[in-house]
């Protein structure tokens, strides 16, 4: 019925989430590479960037923006053909609620939705850029889709069950590790379990996709059979090890690219910086203003 | 039988919570735009605020008592004709329990007028105002009210049950940041996240109002009918969503009155200065003195 | 068949921990007072406190072993005539364990006395007294106890699961109280927690005397009575009330005495301080130095 | 059918897991003695422990590696005869998963051998060592091994589920103060913690292996008799205890070295110095300076 309760619904937010979180890796890998105090440097006051156009303009938070609301126009109108924005069947006596999952994916994207409004308002049309309202409007929509989650596993298979549980684990993980960055976002070791969380939860919903839409061996997985609800673990155990694969590689990636390009700057001499780490340093003395000003708040 | 278990029992605590809430939110948003460092300033020293009579008395905590007494009166009193001050039936052999559902409201409305009688003897009869006790009590009455709310349930239908338990988790919330403000009085973000709990706590004490007694539809909603039960979940994000933007509203409100308030403020000279900023700034060293005790402790 | 299965059994240890209870509040009373750093302080180092003979003998320590070897031997030998000391019956060919209850009661009292023993030796045979390690102790203490609680629970009915779940509580709060004071041992606010949370734990064992073995109405509880189990809660959180009047009775009574006893003092002038004001700051020194020390490790 | 599923499978990751926890018990027992910054030294930078070659050759991680490696062969490999490294029956026409308890096994050697090659190659192969990522992989190690063993007690009996729960509360508690070592190293109280908790969960398991395989009463534990039952928390509390008296003892035979050890080295005069005590000072300025770095990130 709903677009989401099938293969594609699924598979959709899996390749989004994938995305942001390689997004994600990269920039966790450069900064680490070069010490940065936070994960994205904080904007600099509004009428200090007025002449750097491409400053002015969050393409992060734009991206999250169009791909909730291409989330939520598919849960809507995908496949054509019903009106899934009714809410209550008036027709019937009974007055019964309609499309429960089409809602559920709904208030899940409208979530995210409201996180890259709150990231765009934040940025572009504050004098200052308000981090902890970011960080925190994240958190509300990771928090959001666990307890969905928890009420969209009720009257389901134990299989199904089994695959949600451990879906809800890296997500409240990422949204516990965004309330503690509400407070403390200078933790470079946060930064990497966040970004982890998110691989290992993208892969993960890939895995979903496989095992109840798609399985590679042509059977279905077995409610009934205890042998495939313990594999279920195993298995994502082996996407914990998997995220941290995939993200050891991206900062063995950025740290070739790095020290190339910083010895490539070191021989050209210090005329032209193409690589940001000239940047970052002008930058820190911004970030310190800003840190004292927060310190003292 | 009590008076709470019916709509005007649930309607009144639901419209006392959001009046409070509204007022908070006030008090929040003012506290943020002035850049306080707390959200209440402490009271000066009792020999010092003699001449100002209004300082003498705390309204709100007056407030608190007369609204838990208000609660205590109807739960015993209202309707009239029973004596639901027994607690036990003595002339029945077995002698059974009375009024279960009553004295759970009373017990309640009873830490919340506990946390008022705090407020009162802290801010009006001991020589220095005790903020850490005042928050301990309020942090009790929610711990309390949630502990209660979890014996409630039982016996209940699967809707009630789920309603209630979605009522828990922003009680416990507010307990847990009251509790925490016990200890980091002065942190911005906590105040927040109280007032918005607070808001999403009463507006969903309004909804159970509407599912339990008024469905708007004309229909009770059906514990055995999974659609309904997951509506629940999805409503309450949806309540999330509501108090954040009641609580942005309310902020964007008093931004306008503060900026042009200020503005006026500037233009009229230092010689009349009806807004707070110049009373706050007055008490700033109060504060800082009174921190500087606290870290000492 | 075990001493503790009744009501003198669960008589002995509720006045034990009452007795602490008050002894405690005592303690805190006096220590928010004099606004003491610790509760207890420290004693000075074992060279220094030679000639004061009533320093080098824990007494609270001697008292808690006292205590647990009374209730270990009340527990294997009263009432007389069965051998409790055997853990295993060899005699039937299925090799049953015994005494159960019995030895769950034992393990408690000797987690206790574990704690008590390693006061004395930190107190009395180390070269400095380590307040970490007594700390932890007790955790340990509280913690075995909540855990043994939680299997003792088990193939119980409704009413004595609830009973009992409803001591976890406070005993959980207890233990987290003190694995905290191991690193923070100078938060007023964690030894009020304690203390009054001793409170309700020893008043809630005297109130589960009475709901099991002698309720005062004559009448049993009933675990099918969702009434009674409604109720238990109830009591509960007046019990929270009752510890928190205790509370506030034993500080209002030190708080006449400690001030009659400073304006006495004041007025007799300085040659001779029978309270311990004076010793309190003579301590000070040596805490401070310890605290020093401690916040280098 | 897996090796694991057996008592020798259980016996030697017991074995395995006292023996490092003894380790570390004399390593946190100096450490203690010494009155060290950190369990472990951290190593100096690369290029200036070039020409002491036993510096660079991790041999605690190696020997992780190899008893992993051992587990991981012998899950496969023994007892003979099957060819174990299959993970779905495809011949069969419903697919079904083999092993699934040797690939859980195989997982958890997996994590712990993952983190013994994190070790090396931070010890070995990098500028400078990173503790935190080597807490960190240890940590994870842990909680997958919490993780999987919950998975693992599905569809066993009352006993099994019961043993396997009081197991993961010693992994789960080591794993969390990793998590907090990570951003904490320097607490003896946590190393300490650690440690005994090592301890505990080695005996337990020893005990896991004779009620589950060998019970010296020569009788099986029964699930269905809860004297059984309760009995296993009664040992559980009793192996905390043996934990306890484990780490005392290792204490006090390294505390009486220590002391002969350096009034020996104070007696043959500064030119000799065979205890690591002087060497422990002379990476202190080290280990300062590492941390003045580590705080700055």
């Amino acid at each position: 019925m709903e677009s989401m309760g099938t293969f594609k619904g699924h598979l959709l937010p899996a390749v989004f989430f994938f995305l942001f979180s390689l997004y994600y890796s990269v920039l966790v890998s450069l900064a680490l590479l070069r010490g940065q105090r936070f994960l994205k440097p904080p904007l600099p006051p509004k009428e200090k960037r007025g002449h750097r156009w491409w400053n002015l303009v969050p393409v992060e938070a734009m991206v999250k923006v169009f791909m909730c609301l291409t989330g939520i126009i598919a849960e809507f109108f995908y496949p054509p053909g019903v009106n899934r924005l009714r809410i209550v069947d008036w027709e019937d006596p009974r007055r019964p609620f309609l499309f429960t999952n089409g809602w559920q994916h709904v208030t899940m994207y409208g979530f995210f939705l409201l996180s890259g409004v709150v990231d765009i308002v934040s940025q572009s049309c504050q004098a200052r850029q308000n981090m902890k309202l970011e960080r925190a409007a994240e958190a509300l929509s990771f928090c959001t889709l666990a307890l969905l989650m928890a009420a969209h596993i009720e009257t389901k298979s134990t299989l199904e069950i089994r695959v949600h549980i451990l879906f809800i684990v890296p997500t409240l993980l990422v949204g516990l590790v965004l309330i503690i960055e509400v407070w403390v976002p200078d933790q470079p070791s946060l930064w990497v379990l966040k970004t982890w969380m998110g691989l290992v939860f993208s892969t993960w919903l890939l895995q979903i996709c496989m095992v109840l839409y798609v399985p590679p061996s042509g059977q279905p997985w077995r409610s009934e059979n205890h042998m495939d609800i313990s594999f279920l673990t195993i298995f994502f155990c082996w996407h914990l090890g998997l995220g941290a694969a995939i993200l050891a590689t991206v900062y063995g990636i950025c740290s070739l690219w790095h020290h190339r390009c910083s010895s490539w700057t070191g021989a050209s001499g210090v005329e032209y910086q193409p690589c940001p780490t000239g940047y970052s340093e002008e930058l820190e003395k911004l970030q310190a203003g800003a840190q004292l000003q927060d310190g003292s708040v």
